[in-house]
């Protein structure tokens, strides 16, 4: 099994095209089964040394690097279209996203109509089951389990938050493993966690974060990186994840005390509060990175779908103190639904065996 | 259930005598279903805000207090032999210890001896498996499984590190959750890191870390707590639970760079590297609480076991520094051991549903 991933592994890095990627890393392999980015490092034996490695890439300028999330998706989706096409060439089965609405939400809807389109874009099918606001919990937890037990499809999407009379937590319990996508289970987030441990899925928001920064140079080995937000879907995996590259991570809550202490001395940056304008210029080292996870509705009937989404970042600020910077929207956002149609691939591959 | 478990938590909190518990959680409640002591804070969805709370208790002094694990730990063994024997009384069953020993490492023999006499001051039934250290992988998996199908059991510890030949990884798998009294289980290690997540247990060093801490009136949430090492057994998991109850964490691992400048803002400086003499009096923040959890054994032959256990922490010069420092030996590692025997009352009492 092992040889097989290392296989995949040499496999996937003829795949990667304009990918910049950390060559500090002595003993660096890819983790993940059939990924076609380099998400995942290995923890190792190393030492404990008083040795630094060279600082950070950038230098601090007059106006940040924008961290072209759209664009770096666009590439990662072309990608996953080329992959996607030559399994239908070769064993004549696409992966399949299965995909639960509760509710009307506004912005949930526009999130899934985003992802279905995507599939769309690369040829992964997807299926959409849209359940009433006030369905039941057992209505719910069939829907999820019909998508288990239909082997077209393999990564299942429950779209959150779910109206307050339903059990979250039940309802992605009751979701196959496997199937697991989104990469929500406890399992799944302590195999993250422990040294040695092989995820099925890194949750998409984290792992669109850290391949962003990884294609654009951004080093992330032994760089004090500051997490804002502790959220389960976000917060936490995109800390473990840091830290599994081998960053010294710290995370930011609502309980820290002064927080703009620690941000300001911070090489990489992700905000993740969904606090619009939390992060101001002065909690920005100069020369940082700063990735913005925030998006926070505000109406805007200039806009298409009546309102825009507002980051946790004053970007006009935070564009003069940093040295790199994603834009909200167009930086964390579609890498999201990047990452999602990369774990539905990825699922796919695993479950029929497909190298 | 919740009703249940709500109700053990509030006889749990009579149960407490000399506990100094924070008192400005405002919806505190105890989480581990059986548990003596005060270890699990809900995460709560306190909102964003830059109001600070107090500074740390201790302030800096001529030389620090001594976290006396022996004594505090001799406490809550008292609690639970009380709880034992209450046990034995009501349904004539005690908690039972399965121990798994393979090989002939000094200080493995030494520590599972340990824990067994542990195991009889406070009247836990123990059983050892010793194999030899060339003991085939499916033997070891073998003495786990029987383990696991003995009611009389409801702990079981395989005694780390096992000879190189074996896998640990698939060992620890075989281990059933409900009996997994240290709590290296990713699933497990997944519920303590996310919010709302109920692990069954909690690691012992990491749930002795905290409760010494706790129980020696030392504040964490809010603070800044700098854990040295990320091992699964103890860096990880002590970094988690220090974030459950609302530090603001920062892990150092070997990549960092630049540690002492982490180390030296920290409130609460937890070392767990095995590295003696790692962390030097300049290394500490004055008035910090250290806690050393480093146990390198250096033969001495002057000591009854022929080696004495040394600590990561200059010990001459952090006392002059810190507020509250933990000796080596007689500080963590002892709560350690509580903590086991306070795992496996735990694990008995929800196995036989005793309240």
């Amino acid at each position: 099994m092992m040889v097989l991933v290392r296989m995949r592994c040499v496999r996937n890095i003829r795949l990667m095209s304009s990918t910049t990627r950390p060559n500090s890393e002595p003993n660096q392999i890819l983790m993940s089964p059939s990924s076609l980015s380099s998400l995942d490092l290995p923890y190792d034996n190393h030492t404990w040394t008083t040795s630094h490695s060279p600082h950070h890439t950038f230098k601090a300028a007059a106006a940040a690097k924008v961290l072209d999330g759209k664009l770096i998706s666009m590439e990662i989706k072309s990608k996953i279209a080329e992959e996607v096409a030559r399994m239908k060439r070769c064993i004549g089965v696409v992966p399949g996203l299965g995909v639960i609405l509760v509710g009307e939400r506004r912005d949930s809807r526009i999130y899934v109509r985003n992802k279905i389109m995507a599939c769309e874009e690369v040829g992964i099918k997807s299926l959409v089951t849209e359940l009433p606001a006030d369905c039941a919990q057992a209505h719910l937890r069939n829907a999820v389990i019909k998508f288990n037990k239909d082997p077209s499809i393999h990564g299942i999407l429950v779209q959150l938050p779910l109206p307050q009379h339903l059990d979250e937590e039940e309802v992605l319990g009751a979701l196959s493993l496997e199937k697991d996508v989104d990469g929500f289970n406890p399992l799944n987030i302590g195999n993250i966690a422990i040294q040695g441990g092989e995820p099925l899925f890194t949750p998409c928001t984290a792992k669109g974060c850290v391949e962003l920064s990884i294609r654009s140079g951004v080093e992330i080995m032994g760089k004090k990186a500051v997490v804002i937000g502790r959220s389960n879907i976000v917060g936490l995996p995109t800390s473990l994840l840091l830290q599994r590259h081998h960053a010294t991570v710290t995370v930011i809550h609502p309980f820290t005390e002064n927080p703009q202490q620690i941000t300001s001395d911070a090489d990489i940056l992700v905000s993740a509060a969904g606090v619009p304008n939390l992060v101001r210029g002065n909690w920005i080292k100069p020369g940082a990175t700063v990735i913005d996870v925030g998006t926070s509705p505000v109406e805007d009937l200039s806009c298409e779908d009546g309102y825009r989404l507002v980051g946790d970042v004053c970007y006009e600020e935070a564009v003069m103190m940093a040295a790199a910077i994603t834009p909200v929207p167009g930086g964390v956002g579609p890498m999201t639904v990047a990452m999602l149609l990369l774990n539905t691939l990825d699922s796919a591959k695993r479950m029929l065996n497909f190298i």
